[in-house]
């Protein structure tokens, strides 16, 4: 951390501003004044053309004027002038920058140049920023907030970094009303130097956030993020929402911070492969990082489920049971201890149903003592804790039968001293989640909002956080072996790719591209290349039936169309009468593989693909007849461990066939995963490559074997 | 409706309560309050033990004391009490009832007992009634209300149902803060009579109520349900939560309401089957319940998104975009319009990105009535509506710099006059909903609130509140033919059954199975039994190789384990040898099946199955070897309209299997569903059978052909 530029933008001793007067609905001075108002204890340099001073402090016209050169300068002046500005600051000394300012790389040709300019400028002088056309940072442990809305309670414990700026601005004052405070936030904007993999990286390190929530739309350098995601998520939790698969999604988060969007399934196998919870709106990445953040970890699997009515208590075990999680019934002693407190048409069992009813102390204190104390369970979500709200809504209507007292009286009256029920969570070190319809009007959620219980407005959703520590566990207990081992660069595939580069071909013939795969030592059909009937003959009494005959000829896609594959031929007359097909089919004679039949019910697929920003990723899935319809596959950035190539393995819908199946052996997993890492390991060392089938791999007894394969070169390396 | 007895319930005359006194502690005083405080304009007469008079109302110490006998009695008195004097309102001629008492069913065998006493009585005197163990009902249009919680506003436009009574009291000041207003509200308890089918019927036929709600946690008449809910969803959409299919799940829910739960996907097809909008958190219930109540259709898929923020509006595209709707580009001169109100790091295209400022005007008139004029799209998202919520944010920071105005005087010198933004939904009857992070304390949120335009607290939601209106368009769209026809019983069927019956079977062999099948015309394979190889051979003659031959013999259930199949059988040799096979296997000489071999690369399934409370219930899913591990399903409740077979067959993953796929024709659609259909039809006509597995059907060409069958009869039959 103490090399992340980010340090000193989010600790610096001194900053400017320069754009930010005194003319309270501009932006600019808005955020200014957050810095002054929030409570920053360095020094405040406002630049003005003007004005004497800015909010009282010396106003200074230049960056020469300055009595020091500030740690930080803030950038909220137009577009056009920032350069020349920056420039200025470079050449007194200052060495971080945060450019608000918009108008760059989003709007188009001009920006995209104006923004050229000012990263010239930048690494001219070694100034590292944030933005252009960012929302600022906030550290609430300094505190420095530069962002619009104030900052408000105490240090938080969530860090958040976001390609949108709204989502930690706009929504401040709903954060704080739901009791969630931020530690460390960083608005990344354009990421003209400084990026999102930057702010994760300085969130991980930063003792203060205890996890980290990302919004992103699209990576610039995703193994850079991979290697410090990894990282980071094996010390502390990081849950991120990633928005841009879609058409209209990706055009939106171009226009907004122009960064390259990818296809979604890809996002989805990076999270998994990083150890990332991946969630789908911004009210999770808010709701599961602050329950990350603010719960100790869930230590196991079993919750109780506390409620005072039937239906969220239902929905609560139901969202935890479909996520992983069990409501196991309580022990007979447990249950006869809840009874006691219970009016008999409750339910004691788990969840735990106190029915409706006035008196809070026994669903707030008593019952979660009584469950905590148990050691029956892993951590409780509470439904049902309602007091001024409750009371405040009813009042209107028992007023009358209470005499003349007034409204505040009459929920004071009712109100209970929750310091006890406050206490209990803490006491037990487990994590605890309340799901409430009220809001800060009802003084049990203001009170465990503000101790740092999470109570959130549903019980879907608190079950739903309760799930994302699962989620978290899970990710901690991954053992499998997560280094990568890459070979050497086979001088036999080299050859081959050599051979195709100079031939002009992009795409290799499947019996070169399976070469290359065998080359590695990925398992390959037995199988021979033939130029002539005798050639053939000689080579099925090599490999001995049954065989497969293929045409292999690139001319020739998709073979299986055009009736130039010939499957299971027991003897040298099917294999004359398939080879005259093959010649008959393509018009010609062409040559063709001789290969062993390899027969197996179960099929999958493999495969590597270039995305843009992305690198090599490794495809696995199903395949065989269903592959396209299905289309169950899940993806991995190269080089892949061991690790990632099992939860591959395990990750497709159809996994179950991996294994014992129906009566049919465990497929050999160590063989499958090294497949898999293969694959990727291909893309890393032959640039060349752009794409590769091995479609099918059949497993044949426990055993895959490749039976299909297709190198794609690309188009570069093919026009050369 | 006329004939609902509900419509007497949320509708009487004259109500009287029994066990509410004047203690505002208890919730019965509360309920009965209520009725009095909410505006109930009919008669109120309180039965009181000993007080003379209950909230100023004369009291009366039993029914028979009554002027005259009310419309409704409510109970709201311990439960051993409610029987006796449940009896006296009988006598004396009232005719409904709502028992909001708990300790009934849910509490055991007594409670049980008591029920059924209750029900008795009822019954005897002609007494309709909700509960017991409910929460009551609102009509917010009489008005009348006896819920615990106040009802305020304006009468609502969403009719609710609830097998939870939480959702239709503890949520009250809730939905009143995001301004859903319920129309009708019934809470149906323990069921004792009038159920949750009853009250879908009234609330569809009520005017007041656009859109209706239900929570489900288990229905005991499926059928009937699903009857009613064709005919309501016809006219007016439907959201359903239903919560139950998990173990805990189930265990929370039958402790609440006693009710019956069910497997998930069952729900999940009944659902589809029924034009029911299913949803998965009660949050959701209520927003695309008010969506579709407070909005006019969707008429198309083409929808605006309008932000101050490139976040949100990308997560709101993403999400139309996941669930079908398009976001499309403007048109130029669309965006050339929006451009002359945006700065230039605006966005024009679609998302509209405004980017921060501080004027409302633009987003929340200008671009919009460009926006909806256009008729360049069916439906509007807006995000970034803001105005005092986020001044009464920023006053702190900018108060110094506003001199000597008040927070008001701040909030009140920006706040803008909405009467134009506020008409423009209305003006051009294309639905719009809102995402906003700020509440009530923000007037826009609150004003478009109170005008009933949705306001959500999310751009995820907000989106999803539109594809709810989608997904009601295309239920809106069925067109398929929703007439069942029923066949009369096949006598060669009732035979072959009835020959099962006699020996004691309960499982039919393969041969007898497909014979019941092949008696409705379901396209079996060709096949002949056989007791020797003789048989099999003059078999094999008679339908022509390649053969399969199989051991048939309900001893061997999992025929292909046992070496008890043989497929591809080419001649005669082959087949002798398959007969010394299945000979060993077995360990003696068994009956055989000669069926003609079917190929075909996809495999399908179709069963019948019977779980308590659905009657007969269609599966329809992948087959062959992936079956199980995919478990790509879907079901309907029997008899089957041929819209409901096309649409199973269109709902599973792999559907795109059943098309033009690969080289392979497309499915004989007509036949497909036509075998969907009558294998509903058999659990109608048969009662006897419990269970029908077609697996696999093999598509042989463009031809199902069902080549595995089983017939399970149900255990008491085979116990006769």
């Amino acid at each position: 951390m103490e090399n992340n530029p980010l340090q000193l933008i989010l600790n610096p001793r001194s900053i400017a501003t320069v754009g930010a007067g005194n003319n309270p609905t501009k932006m600019g001075t808005i955020q200014a004044l957050s810095i002054v108002k929030d409570g920053y204890p360095g020094k405040f340099y406002p630049l003005h053309p003007t004005e004497k001073e800015v909010f009282g402090f010396p106003a200074y016209k230049t960056a020469y004027d300055l009595p020091e050169p500030p740690d930080l300068v803030m950038f909220v002046l137009p577009a056009p002038l920032v350069v020349k500005i920056m420039e200025d600051f470079g050449k007194i000394g200052t060495k971080r920058a945060i450019v608000i300012t918009a108008g760059f790389r989003e709007t188009g040709v001009e920006g995209r140049q104006l923004e050229e300019q000012l990263k010239a400028v930048a690494a001219r002088f070694g100034i590292r920023f944030l933005g252009p056309n960012c929302m600022g940072v906030i550290n609430s442990d300094l505190p420095l907030n530069v962002t619009v809305c104030p900052l408000s309670g105490e240090p938080g414990l969530l860090g958040i970094a976001s390609q949108s700026g709204t989502y930690i601005t706009q929504t401040l004052p709903y954060l704080q009303d739901k009791g969630i405070r931020l530690a460390k936030a960083i608005s990344v904007g354009n990421e003209g130097d400084l990026d999102l993999t930057d702010a994760l990286d300085y969130l991980g390190s930063d003792q203060q956030c205890r996890a980290v929530a990302l919004y992103i739309e699209g990576l610039k350098d995703v193994g850079r993020f991979l290697k410090v995601a990894r990282r980071v998520t094996a010390q502390k939790p990081v849950v991120a929402q990633y928005v841009g698969g879609s058409d209209a999604g990706a055009r939106a988060g171009s226009s907004h911070t122009g960064a390259l969007a990818g296809p979604d399934n890809l996002y989805d196998g990076l999270f998994r492969q990083a150890g990332i919870i991946r969630v789908s709106t911004v009210e999770e990445l808010y709701y599961h990082g602050w329950m990350l953040a603010s719960q100790p970890p869930l230590k196991g699997k079993r919750i109780g489920v506390l409620t005072n009515s039937g239906g969220p208590g239902t929905a609560i075990a139901h969202t935890c049971n479909a996520g992983g999680l069990d409501v196991p019934p309580f022990s007979d002693n447990l249950q006869q201890e809840i009874r006691k407190h219970l009016p008999p048409h409750g339910a004691i069992g788990n969840p735990v149903d106190l029915t409706f009813h006035m008196d809070a102390e026994v669903i707030s204190a008593t019952l979660p003592d009584l469950i905590l104390k148990s050691k029956e369970i892993d951590g409780l979500v509470i439904h049902g804790l309602m007091g001024t709200g409750f009371l405040k809504a009813i009042y209107p209507h028992v007023a009358e039968l209470f005499g003349e007292m007034s409204a505040e009286e009459f929920t004071s009256h009712f109100e209970r001293d929750l310091t006890k029920a406050l206490s209990i969570p803490e006491r037990y070190d487990l994590p605890v989640v309340v799901s409430s319809f009220f809001g800060r009007e009802d003084n049990f959620t203001s009170a465990y909002r503000d101790r740092g219980i999470p109570v959130f407005d549903g019980p879907e959703k608190a079950a739903k956080a309760m799930l994302a520590l699962y989620r978290y566990s899970l990710v901690r207990q991954r053992t499998a072996d997560q280094k990568t081992v890459i070979p050497p660069v086979s001088a036999r595939a080299q050859e081959i790719i050599g051979a195709a580069v100079h031939s002009g071909h992009r795409i290799l013939d499947e019996y070169a591209s399976k070469q290359i795969l065998a080359a590695y030592g990925i398992p390959v059909c037995r199988e021979l290349p033939a130029r002539s009937i005798n050639e053939a003959m000689e080579a099925a009494s090599e490999i001995g039936y049954p065989l497969v005959l293929k045409g292999c000829s690139i001319d020739f896609a998709h073979k299986t169309g055009h009736g130039l594959v010939h499957l299971n031929l027991q003897d040298e007359i099917q294999l004359r009468s398939a080879y005259r097909k093959i010649g008959h089919a393509a018009g010609q004679e062409i040559p063709v593989l001789v290969a062993k039949m390899i027969k197996g019910e179960r099929e999958l697929m493999a495969g590597l693909t270039r995305h843009p920003a992305f690198g090599p990723a490794v495809l696995f899935g199903l395949g065989g007849v269903l592959a396209e319809a299905l289309q169950d596959r899940t993806f991995r950035l190269a080089p892949l461990t061991s690790g990632d190539a099992f939860e591959m393995i395990n990750e497709i819908k159809a996994a179950a066939i991996i294994g014992s199946y129906r009566g049919l052996p465990k497929v050999d997993l160590k063989v499958l995963a090294s497949i898999l890492q293969t694959v990727g390991n291909l893309g890393l060392l032959h640039p060349e490559i752009e794409a590769v089938d091995l479609n099918p791999v059949i497993i044949s007894g426990a055993d895959p074997v490749v039976v299909d394969a297709l190198v794609v070169l690309n188009e570069n390396v093919a026009a050369r």
